[in-house]
């Protein structure tokens, strides 16, 4: 077994692709021939939602695979149609690790040290069950919280370091009212400038081969002034970086994510590669009947876009 | 439909008991006769534990349901036995809410707006599938992490508004290290102080008949001397106040939560219940087969415990 670091550098060599594709259902722009194929399930509903759900990721997955090495859902889309929701989280994620993808959970976690201990295990660890072990969703890595202190953070880097896995501290998010309290000014720095430090630090005991640390950051792409100056302040982790696409980031908001050796940042999309059929020019192009055309040449647009800021930065 | 805090005191005043018992379980302390029950469910392993878990749940609130008007779940705990772990979440919540009990979802969510959204939904609100209205978790609050601002929280009071639910802030946590963070000086204030105004104020929108909001927050009993400040800054906040037992918060720690009504807060004990078969003075005087008796008794001491501050509060 590999650092997560080295796991993600590998995979982004092989697709020659640092996109994320977020994994985020919504129900109502799941394509209609999906929905249809479980309408017998339609009580109870929340098992139907789910069935639709996990029914979908499988074809984007099949779609996206051939381009992209990383996957992201966002539990929270699943926790919204209960423990079947929770059931579909469980089941596309071993869907994608069956199709060699790595699967950050965007789970956002962060509790005091006993509790985080288990979100921690329940996300990227194990947990006993009498004698038997159990991997419960085994994500390859999970966002976490840094809002309750270095206690709390602990039992997600001792998880990580023992099963190889990452995780990715909020340190700017990517909401537009991310600064209220992310960038109040303590002493001579802004709050996120402290976190982003305290990252980088937390990061100096799992560094791989290649450089970069198995704890990394998430940094909206909605705020490119704060960016470089993140990127000093932790240059061994990576950042993952939503906000691309439908949340307004560009290719020029992004670019400073990157090191000059090409790496360091994974940038995610999520609907505008999953629901690229419902967007200008994929809209008028394919429409929701040839929606995986559309999603499929979202994607590849994408990697083309982001590829050509690797080959400015490492100039 | 009342609004959450009258709903809430109402509860207090029916129950004489301002105590939150935390349904935390942790599979290894609990009791074997329940375990030997589901023991030809042993694989699949989670759901046996989840099935486990769910049993005792039921147990603990028959007990409990004489003494007390609110449970708080902790997600993590179930989250740790997968899907199946939410599965028992979700029963226990059921469960406990046609025991007449009011149900605190111990999520600490926080995201981006449209992500929150979908969080407040699963949590308090509800879901639409094609024409069916589903409410997958149904509980009457939850605990939310504002670290990503009044955008991420919005949704959260909306939902809450328009079902009559709640939400707890985390303002000052119980951990050890919570003050890292939480206790920056930025300009004239702490951190947790700022976010304490921002919760009073996003309360006032909410605020029911006896003059509490439905937007309460979370402060750790383990911090005695930032309660009195704390208090001020949020006078119409009910305290969902953690630490309490086994984490090492006594009476007079707690004591400053409360208003001159006698009202203002609730006082979480988790371990020190469901557990206290396990810990002196229980421990010798009734042992694990007895542990009914032991979590009913602790019940009752703590109830008596606080009441005391009451009294002497409200002189």
């Amino acid at each position: 077994m590999q650092n997560f670091s080295d796991h993600l550098i590998a995979i982004i060599r092989k697709k020659n692709s640092c996109v994320v594709v977020g994994l985020d259902p919504h129900f109502k722009l799941i394509p209609d021939d999906i929905k249809q194929k479980f309408l017998n399930l339609h009580k109870p509903s929340l098992e139907y939602a789910a069935r639709v759900i996990l029914e979908f990721n499988i074809q984007v997955i099949d779609i996206i695979t051939p381009y992209v090495g990383i996957v992201k859902p966002q539990i929270a889309f699943y926790e919204l149609y209960g423990w079947w929701g929770i059931w579909a989280y469980a089941e596309t994620i071993k869907y994608a690790k069956e199709k060699g993808l790595i699967v950050i959970g965007d789970v956002k976690r962060g509790d005091v040290p006993t509790t985080a201990e288990a979100y921690a295990n329940a996300h990227i660890g194990e947990v006993y069950v009498n004698d038997t072990i159990e991997t419960p969703f085994a994500a390859d890595a999970v966002t976490v919280n840094p809002f309750l202190g270095t206690d709390s953070i602990l039992p997600f880097i001792q998880t990580a370091k023992k099963h190889n896995k990452g995780i990715f501290i909020l340190v700017k998010t990517s909401n537009p009212l991310s600064g209220e309290f992310q960038n109040l000014i303590c002493g001579k720095k802004k709050l996120h400038e402290i976190i982003a430090e305290k990252t980088n630090e937390w990061g100096k005991d799992l560094i791989g081969k290649e450089g970069y640390s198995a704890i990394g950051a998430v940094v909206g792409a909605t705020f490119p002034k704060e960016i470089t100056t993140l990127r000093k302040v932790m240059p061994i982790a990576f950042f993952l970086v939503p906000g691309y696409g439908a949340q307004g980031a560009t290719v020029q908001d992004i670019k400073y994510c990157f090191n000059k050796d090409g790496l360091g940042a994974i940038i995610n999309a999520s609907r505008s590669i999953l629901y690229a059929y419902d967007i200008s020019p994929w809209k008028e192009k394919y429409g929701i009947t040839a929606w995986k055309e559309a999603t499929r040449e979202a994607l590849i647009k994408m990697n083309e876009e982001i590829n050509e800021i690797f080959l400015d930065v490492t100039k």
